[in-house]
């Protein structure tokens, strides 16, 4: 095993997106070896500008994207994309494959496209979205575009962890007020008003920067750019403003302290994630909740009795595990 | 505060929207007395529908909302209402208080209605969303209705508690693939199609509708209904789609399988954020992470090597505090 993750690694640095492919698989899929082989790139890390793009479904955020990976391979850079994408239960996998999306910008050697289920954990999908991210950044990508789905709480989460995010939006899917209701001007550093030739789109500019004038901005006030993703129309400004936006994060150290931030919030959902399987997965732990859940049932206990129950369980449980704890 | 909380009770059981609204407060806030609070409620929960109302921003989830809240009053029930509400660094404050909603159905004694602002905790949203229905539920509502902000995978998760869910979406938000992007097929058991006089309703009604097609389906399909919830036109197939759902629940055992359901996650859930709680405010942990973080920011940790750490040291930790654990 250690052999053969060697190999992979070294394959890996040597640019083989095959390679690439295997070891974000391993990761994606939370495989026993996923901790060693992100442990081993860590020290890769940090070179690439980690971007965000969110918005509501039918926005036109995967438009987006595949013109700004267009943008980035023309002035001669790398760029990785990871797209989260819900699993479906009719189709008994993601939803769209790599392959349906991208089309002939997927093929070029430069561009490195990764679709990630979704499926329902336990908060990690904005752990495992990083994650991912961060073997594209190891992988030499100057750019990883991270593509949420929808827009709710998890999908904050995973913009948090990008260093500039784009918050893209369209006439009809709302206002200012809608915007501002689903969370989304307190995260953007970059607005898109995308489908920019339909009706409302500059009035929907206007309300988000009157928005925008509610509040004192320091050195960096989102701009808010028309777009028309389909044709292109736009997209020059908008790798501008990421551009700004870095050089901005950079100039005045506000990337240091987003890494930091980020990195704080990496390790305290490790933490969290393991710490959950651990206890949730212990057969003492399965064994209590459905004895607990018969009770509740009955009338004898409540979730909070059940709960304490399997606390003061699980400190035993971990306390006993302590002494084999270094392998994990 | 024994005392206090008694009288509260009591005051709560005689049917205090006041009394409703402090233990809400309580809930919410998670103050020491919560667990407490929703211990003594909860042989007094499992009577109202719970319904989840779901959907992208600008759907018109807030309008079917009040039109439901109407309709249930109109016919004698009592109906509580959750609009989960992002918090706003603009504002300082939940964004839309509960008077700018609902207009005069909120003044109806019948009629229970609480913004909850969603300060992006650590998937505990869906957890304190339910534990909110649950005290609407004590209070003797008929329907506890549960609206999300915007379409995420919280917003699943909080789905997923509802005995029933409703998928709100308009023509112009995009087309049935754009539903299945956003995981939505999978939990509607009532599909809405609002603002079904625009062009493009009855063509998206129609595309979800052959969506479900590639599925087989049991004794309930989920159905698709056009409404203009604006001025109420449909709202009444939508509240018979509710009923005929619910009598199908009952009929079928879905009813008891599904709380068993909630009352797992919900206890999954009680024991991760109250683990995690411990965990990551320990001072010991808080004094690894930080000189942990300086170790990494110098090349000398990594993420996981840090929360191999932290996880070590939290084993201690909770085996120390095993003792006092039953205060909690």
């Amino acid at each position: 095993m250690a052999d053969h993750l060697d190999d992979l690694l070294r394959r890996f640095h040597a640019g083989s997106k095959r390679a690439a492919a295997r070891l974000i698989s391993i990761v994606e899929d939370q495989r026993p070896e996923a901790h060693e082989v992100l442990d081993r790139l860590f020290r890769n890390i940090g070179r690439a500008a980690r971007i965000g793009i969110t918005g509501p479904p039918g926005a036109g955020k995967s438009t987006l994207v595949d013109q700004l990976v267009q943008a980035y391979v023309a002035r001669g850079e790398r760029v990785g994309v990871v797209a989260v994408d819900p699993t479906s239960p009719f189709t008994g996998g993601a939803l769209l494959g790599d392959r349906v999306r991208m089309g002939p910008v997927a093929q070029d050697p430069a561009v490195f496209f990764r679709s990630l289920a979704s499926r329902g954990s336990l908060g990690g999908l904005s752990l495992h979205t990083a994650e991912v991210a961060d073997v594209l950044d190891a992988f030499g990508c100057d750019a990883v575009l991270v593509e949420t789905v929808g827009v709710g709480q998890s999908e904050l989460d995973v913009a948090a962890k990008a260093h500039t995010t784009v918050v893209v939006l369209v006439p009809e899917s709302g206002d200012g007020i809608q915007a501002m209701k689903a969370g989304l001007m307190e995260i953007a550093d970059v607005f898109v008003v995308n489908k920019a030739d339909r009706s409302g789109a500059e009035q929907l500019a206007a309300e988000i920067a009157a928005t925008l004038d509610l509040k004192e901005w320091g050195r960096w006030r989102p701009p808010v750019l028309l777009v028309q993703a389909r044709d292109g129309r736009g997209i020059d400004t908008v790798v501008r403003a990421l551009d700004e936006h870095r050089d901005f994060l950079v100039r005045e150290g506000g990337l240091a302290a987003k890494q930091r931030r980020a990195l704080e919030s990496r390790v305290r959902d490790l933490v969290q994630d393991r710490l959950v399987r651990m206890v949730l997965e212990m057969p003492e732990t399965q064994a209590l909740l459905d004895a607990g859940l018969d009770a509740i049932g009955r009338g004898d206990s409540t979730p909070y009795r059940l709960s304490n129950a399997i606390l003061a369980a699980s400190r035993r449980g971990l306390a006993g595990a302590n002494a084999s704890s270094r392998k994990g």
